[in-house]
């Protein structure tokens, strides 16, 4: 369908109250998964932040990595080890994540935003000690948990005008570096940064009451509701860690955090500079 | 028509290059005339240029306001006196331009970029000495000429956020205040800004090769050709006066100069924000 | 009489004490009515003002225009209703209040200023939204009530290094226009800057124990002491609403609120710079 | 051998005429090859990077890492194809050398400049867009040549106190990944950055008369003097591209450019903050 | 005589003019000699220059105080030793110089500055190495030419707000702790800081065509007279080298230099914030 | 002995750490009495000081200068008279005091250190109203009582990248000049400054369990336990007043206070840049 270029102007004019409404603040995106992996769709994420960073919004990207972690792991042959069916990060492992998410992933993310106009820098848990990490479980080796995040480093960035895009591993004192699962990582920022919002992009259309019917999606949670939902088992499997994350980032301090759907093109945009809401928001 | 806000999305993200263009930049928008009289038209004009600033255009607006002059004078019964043809602007009709213009026009203007969530503070010449004015002609009485600008008051509204909305009356040292014609002014503070761009907004067209059908629109025009332009009749009568405005402001280092329709909605957006050309352009 | 530049020099010295105690420090000064028509008198206070700014003080002018008011009423042959003896303001007259002080009387003053060697800029209660207002008696029409003062842009033109010269008119959320008084606006004004003083010239003596002698001058009143010379009668009639000014803007945080006599050549020099206190000072 | 802390004292008191020499000035340190190989040496060059951080120089760290990703490459089982006796990088090799440099590499510096207590940032020439880039040779794929150097975002790190480290990888503007010699990149770098010095950290002596006889060291080459020697057979093999560096940086304004031996333990310092020149100097 | 304070009022706001030419530019201030001598003047003259301070005007105050020398050079026994006339400064001399103006005469000024409500900081030529010295003539031993003024150190006290005071002596890269003659060293001082006008305060009324008539003053000297005054013997004696000091500072970039009678009381006040010239100004 | 460049350079590496740990901190340093006598010795703290403070340490320097003071009194013939063994400052004295002190000690200590290659700048008490000063004791003269710092002086000096070197005479509002005990002062500035450290520099060792055998020397003490350490008698003499000084310097929110043996070459640097403790520690 074509536009006319009164109809594209009425549009823009129409966004106006959206864009006073985050001017000035900063907000966290969680990008990662399968909404990673289309081409073209995460081209279209990328300009998207572009966009809202040149209409003055703080934008810090946090990605993760899974598919081309898994390539790489499988191209050098690399077998994992289970512990109570969980998967064990060796130090081989955790340095193949390293280098995949903050050699490869991360520098094509910055890459293409500015391609499209936008300027950015990569960075990772290790630069400016962004990251405090310690063993999540003692059995799973190189698995990290954050313990402090010191946020100078994007705090440089962002004043000196760039976008943010954070890898999600980590070293400790000695030197090991540590695979961090990029949802805590990425809430644990937002809180950090006393973010305005927090959008955690997935590959699902957000909270359904039904999972298999779209139309029940919830659009709203209250965070003291979590509980009673996941009791009902309207909050399940992978989506259960998730939710943790949002509701710890509402704790520390987000105001908003919303679960939207990454697949839907302009997503972001459609969440943060029209009156839909896309996805499910926790407050 | 509506619109999904998907098409929404893809419009604004659309806009991405052009934002890219003008970021940082500072613009100068001539309004005025009955371009100004549609109370809608001009609420719309007045949203799009808080747009605009809020997008990081540096914007500074200078208006007239001929109609709401000739009713005030009318509504004190003042009668004008010509001089070959050309109206006197005595003491008390000045007096009036200035209370019409800096009182009512400018402040009104003030008023509705702050209800459509900008930040403006109004102006006129006298602020900060920002005219150095002398008489145009000694016969026509209070019109001034302006010899000087003084851009620091502009500069300091705009450093501290705020579009500057400016009258375009002066005063001399003896304390006598001056009307001055608001396009020459425009250009004035166009070319002592250095501005990106200068938009002259009118209620025609632009500079049509026939004035009568708008299909022969010229939408661009370099200086160097204008007297051709003149000789040929294609410029001419009201319009003559707007393109010394242009071509003085390009010769003192604006890069663009356009005469845009200000009876089209949205018309400034769509010069600046699509790949559409409206009116006339002066290079 | 004629001084020798030795015993100017004197003079000039013994300024010292006073002016390190006002130095850095914000006056608001209310000027208006009787003491604004004589113009000689009007440009001496305008130099006053420029020579105080010029040592250090950061002045904020805050001016009415009652008499130039009546006369553009009566040039357009506006007649006023009464309700219970106080005159209504309708839309035509607010917007005629308006154009009168923020269109002239305003800018003339920042002429004047200028001209006298100072940089000032002329504000009204609309620019950057300064005044929030709601009406004072839904009877009156148009008289506002300042429910908010926003200091941003007082304190942009005073970091700028200019002296700002506020018209007490406002908008509210709808674009209406509302005639404010004043003394109050300006006592509001002092209030929210957190001023040093507060300087309301008038065209009277100050406060006199006997209305006809001003020999019987009270030079210093506690505001605790205010009710009990109001019920004694020798505070009322018009000076009732300045003193209501005087007690709130003391209450609101302003060091000293001092009622002087305009009409004294000099007098806010006098008052500022020498030992003689001319006026009634409210602690 | 032990020092009493009277010695240490001395010691380093006599290095304050060195310190003084260099504070606030910015050097660039290549650092690859062999001489990053040595896990201890690498340790002990990061504490003097640090030191010399501290003492007030501003360092630029540019790394190479060919024996890490040789690695890579054999453990992938990549098949390097020859032209003309030169290594093609392709996609696959040139996406490797990014993930090896930018994500392992860059990221262990500087997390072990950390644990020396600096302030690092790991950077590639993607970030920011640093570098900008062209195929070196058609023939050789994605080897690329650095056409300009946008030095913000190293400019940033360090007024942001940070030590900038360096992976001289690159993106064109269709995301196409290139390789970049470390070398030539290193003098680019120190080149746009108006270095004070550049040291070319090697696993050599630096320059030597017979290229068997440590003993025969030239300690300072005039740049006019390079043809001489290269056509006298003492500038050879590996060392040519090395001196091509050399002396582009000290074109393009570098003041002082050395290759020193990373070898010796605290080769840096003993270059910098004491009296003894151990490599080669070029003025 | 009594003034009223309308009187003092209007004298105040008659210096406005002048204060306006003044503000934000510095001057220079010689002040010593037996003009220094009488307590209450030297009181008066501190007043006068924290007056001139806290309207604006950046003031560097170089003083001498040989009298205050001679009486301690006598009280410690010190007979001088002459060469061709000429008093030869040994090292005892030298210190004593040194420690009579640099810790008595230098920090008394100090005191007295800010006893009368001024902010001041007392310094030498060694502080901040402002003075570059070396031997005069070595036949007179530590008396000392100023070779550069390195105004970094007075620069940074008025940039804090305070008044330097600055004894003339300074010391060589031995230690050697050398006189300077206050006038020639507070014309280089003017000189190196561009100031506006540099004073010298004299005990004589200036420059006079006939010096036993004082209302001969010359008012104004073209510094290109001054040759053809000297043949005349009209500048002479102790005059000579002030007024080589006098054309040096303009040749230096000075604007205006005057030579003012400092028995005067107020002359500074007098001449710079009256119409009245008091001595002889050299253009 | 003579030491490699690599020894240099180790030994350079190691004070890393120290450096690390005073980084951008403040430390006071009181200098004088025997410790600044001999010539090499002074050169050598010097030196010290000039290291310290390029390797981001904020140096103050507070000196004394009995010895210099006795010199110059013997040589004006000035007897001193006691009153209960307690020697009375009259007037003279004081003077004399000033000029030694600010005039001589003072300037030539700040000409060492930037012959050393620092910058300094040379204060007392008077300048920028450092002190606030009282009589200690009527009966003793002009010796003063400090009962306030204003260290805003010091801060200039500090921000402009100044050592200031500051001399303990002080005046009051009627311009009397008080000597001060300079170890009391130092601490009353060290407490003003909350800085880190507090360096007393004496010619002993410290505090000696048994004060003729220095391998007694007690290397920490808390400031609790020094009553009982005065009742046993291990602090006694002169050293009461000085213990004092740490208690109060500590009270105030100094971190840490060392009296250390300005007789050891270094000493500073032993005790802030290596890993050995030459003094005794207050905490």
């Amino acid at each position: 369908m074509e536009f006319t270029n009164g109809q594209r102007a009425e549009i823009l004019v129409e966004a106006l109250p959206h864009i006073q409404k985050y001017r000035n603040k900063t907000i966290v995106v969680k990008y990662g998964g399968n909404a990673m992996i289309n081409e073209e769709l995460k081209l279209s994420v990328m300009k998207d932040l572009v966009l809202l960073s040149l209409i003055g919004i703080k934008i810090v990207l946090v990605h993760g990595g899974g598919p081309e972690i898994n390539d790489m792991l499988k191209k050098i042959g690399k077998q994992s080890v289970f512990v109570d069916g969980l998967r064990v990060t060796d130090k081989e492992t955790a340095e193949t994540v390293q280098m995949v998410l903050a050699g490869k992933v991360n520098k094509n993310l910055v890459g293409l935003l500015q391609n499209a106009g936008g300027k950015a820098i990569g960075l990772c848990g290790i630069d400016g000690k962004m990251f405090e990490v310690e063993p999540l479980d003692e059995r799973l080796g190189f698995v990290g948990k954050i313990t402090d995040v010191d946020t100078s480093v994007i705090d440089a960035a962002l004043d000196a005008g760039y976008i943010p895009v954070i890898s999600t591993v980590g070293s400790d004192s000695e030197g090991n570096v540590y695979n961090i699962n990029a949802d805590t990582a990425a809430a644990k920022i937002a809180g950090a940064l006393k973010a305005e919002s927090f959008f955690s992009m997935t590959d699902t259309h957000g909270i359904l009451e039904d999972v298999n019917d779209p139309s029940t999606l919830i659009s709203k949670i209250n965070v003291s509701d979590a509980p009673a939902l996941i009791k009902k088992g309207i909050i399940s499997g992978g989506m259960l860690p998730k939710i943790d994350c949002c509701t710890e980032a509402i704790r520390r301090g987000v105001s908003k955090v919303f679960i939207i759907d990454g697949r839907v093109p302009h997503s972001l945009i459609i969440e943060i500079l029209t009156d839909e809401g896309l996805g499910t928001m926790f407050v």
